[in-house]
């Protein structure tokens, strides 16, 4: 399917049918939002995927319980501002607190909740101002409830990240709709990022794992801020049937188009996570093409979107491609240096056999924009993969410096 | 044998019997030396490590296949301020045209000369002013040139990168001094960094090969500044035999205490760099102990210095603990982390069981000190491995968004 018949629409987590959240200040933070809950009308199949980090926070380890135990889901609760990371026997009570108590409150089955955190890793929940903070939040929430349910999930974010898209399925109308929060710590294999898709799809438990797995391998998993990977990322889809479709099974027609359709809204959503990046002035897209395999164009490209030297070479707005061919040079591809070409958005830069056509005036008017594509061209093959970076600027120092504080 | 019969002895490359050296302005830099030149009395026999970038620079190959010709070398030309890096034939060509302006100006064979450069990526040397300099510079080589000749290879050095060592073989005093440059892509399996070792040890070429790889594996493949490999990397050991003790075998009581030697000046060297790296103002040093293997040990303790959510959190002195033990849960490395403890210098940071011991006004007396200790125990073996870095700062950003302007 052409990504022409998938509409974007208003909303994140509640465009879809069936879906309704919330989000308040409770004391976590420092006067600002910090709790949120999503709820599905009816229970929902539900996938996830989780950080590869060894170190991985309670609240992971009690969801990846909860769906070895049912893949149904009918509420997540996320809180921002304490990881619960590293937090040990007392973090993993907690982590089942909060699912108890989100149960309780919306007078679901304590194995239909799902509960999420982010921040600051090491320190224990604030339980009693999260106990009241669910308890009034759960009388709250409605359709119009996402924008708060985006801010309530945000550390150093700057700007809530939300999309929703639309595409008819037969004679059904299927809406898929999500938000996510990241903009530090966030690494190829995810990132400090947490991301909650729903969708009133009917659609069968496989399918919608395959459909995740294929479209994250392709959004969450191309991004990269600062190289680091979180203990504490997820992304889950919840789909709740309501759009009533006959239900979507692997490798039909009707699974390339929620496929196309999840994808797109994973993929916009991290390309939000990238232009928040802490301290980024820039959004780069790195595109390499002419390689052998897609796995080796990917790693092509995420060696040039986690060098330093490259990304505050770019926030300088310094056509220094030599920078760009050396991180090729040492992401473990083979490939040889003297057939490769590198343009940066529309203009060349380097042709074969180290020509060099770079004008450096258009070259820094280029790298001036808000928007930088970097173009790689192996030549030695027609696999190709997208990679999506931000610069490196002193704003980043900055606001990790002193993150604790 | 014990570091304790090492003494440390004024000067460089030319600290050992047998070597003259020198750097002068020849027009590459701005006002800046950027030529220098060792000469060894005798051919030396000499052994060489190299980037491990895909990317090699040209005098780096010219290198490789002088090495192949002869392992004697009697002398070293290198230029700061252009890396004859991604230029083709034409750079190629360069190379030679070092090698043989030297060769004719110090009356050698062209075989006995290795070439090297180090500054911009992708720019044509200018070989009028390289001539001309080598041409006078040949004239001027003395014992005391070796503080020239350290200044005249940096680039965003700060400060020149110099260390010599005695201790007593047999009846004769054998001298190790080297010089070293490097602030910024400096990444483990070396760095863009350049050094050079002379000493008047008789040694076969075996044994020196052999020792090299081993004091590098210690000391310059276990140091990272923003995690970029260069494409100009190189580690020359030129040993002529001036000391007159009887030839060094591999694997002899002798050829310990030179291995030991060597490595002291190299670790030494490396630690230099990594003070001195691009916006420094912290010197790291990392140990990871209690590991199966060193190889582990080492992965660990590699995947910490590399992550600027460390470096920033180190730069504004917050002891952000939780982003180490996150750092060591992505080294890919199977550990569990309940296990693991944490200290700074000597303040116990974290136990095993999460249990967090942080004084954080005595962790930031701690992290407020130019030389830092991070120790990770991760109590399941007895391997250890020692690693440096440095902070990451905001200058580190402003030295690198306009490199070339």
């Amino acid at each position: 399917m052409s990504t022409d018949a998938i509409q974007e629409c208003e909303g994140g987590v509640t465009a879809a049918k069936g879906f309704i959240a919330g989000g308040l200040y409770c004391g976590i933070r420092k006067a600002k939002k910090d709790i949120a809950i999503i709820k599905s009308a009816s229970p929902a199949i539900t996938a996830g995927v989780f950080t590869l980090n060894k170190v991985m926070a309670a609240p992971l380890l009690a969801d990846k319980q909860q769906l070895q135990k049912s893949n149904l889901c009918s509420a997540v609760v996320v809180n921002s501002g304490n990881a619960n990371a590293c937090t040990g026997e007392r973090g993993m009570k907690d982590a089942w607190t909060m699912i108890e108590l989100t149960a309780n409150a919306l007078n679901l089955p304590q194995e239909q909740v799902m509960v999420s955190s982010t921040g600051v890793i090491g320190q224990f929940l604030p339980m009693e101002k999260i106990t009241e903070g669910i308890r009034e939040l759960s009388t709250k929430l409605s359709v119009d409830g996402d924008k708060d349910a985006a801010e309530a999930i945000m550390t150093t974010d700057l700007f809530a990240k939300e999309c929703g898209v639309r595409f008819s399925c037969g004679s059904s109308i299927i809406t898929v709709g999500g938000m996510a929060k990241g903009s530090g710590m966030i690494a190829p294999n995810m990132a400090t990022m947490l991301a909650f898709v729903t969708t009133d799809a009917a659609i069968s438990p496989a399918a919608l794992q395959k459909a995740l797995n294929t479209a994250n391998s392709h959004s969450f998993n191309c991004i990269s801020v600062d190289g680091d990977m979180s203990t504490n990322d997820m992304l889950l889809v919840l789909a709740n049937g309501s759009a009533k479709n006959k239900e979507i099974q692997q490798d039909t027609q009707e699974f390339k188009q929620f496929l196309s359709a999840l994808e797109y809204v994973l993929v916009k959503l991290a390309k939000l996570i990238v232009r928040d990046g802490e301290g980024a002035t820039k959004l780069v897209e790195i595109v390499v093409q002419g390689a052998r395999t897609e796995e080796e164009a990917t790693k092509a490209a995420r060696s040039i979107a986690n060098s330093n030297l490259v990304k505050t070479a770019i926030h300088g707005a310094d056509a220094n491609w030599g920078r760009i061919l050396a991180a090729v040079g040492y992401s473990g591809i083979e490939f040889n240096p003297a057939n490769v070409s590198i343009g940066f958005s529309d203009l060349p830069v380097l042709k074969p056999n180290y020509e060099i056509v770079l004008d450096e005036v258009k070259a820094k008017e280029a790298l001036s924009q808000k928007d930088i594509t970097i173009l790689i061209d192996l030549h030695q093959g027609s696999a190709k993969a997208l990679f999506w970076t931000c610069d490196l600027s002193k704003e980043y120092v900055n606001i990790n410096a002193s993150y604790r504080s």
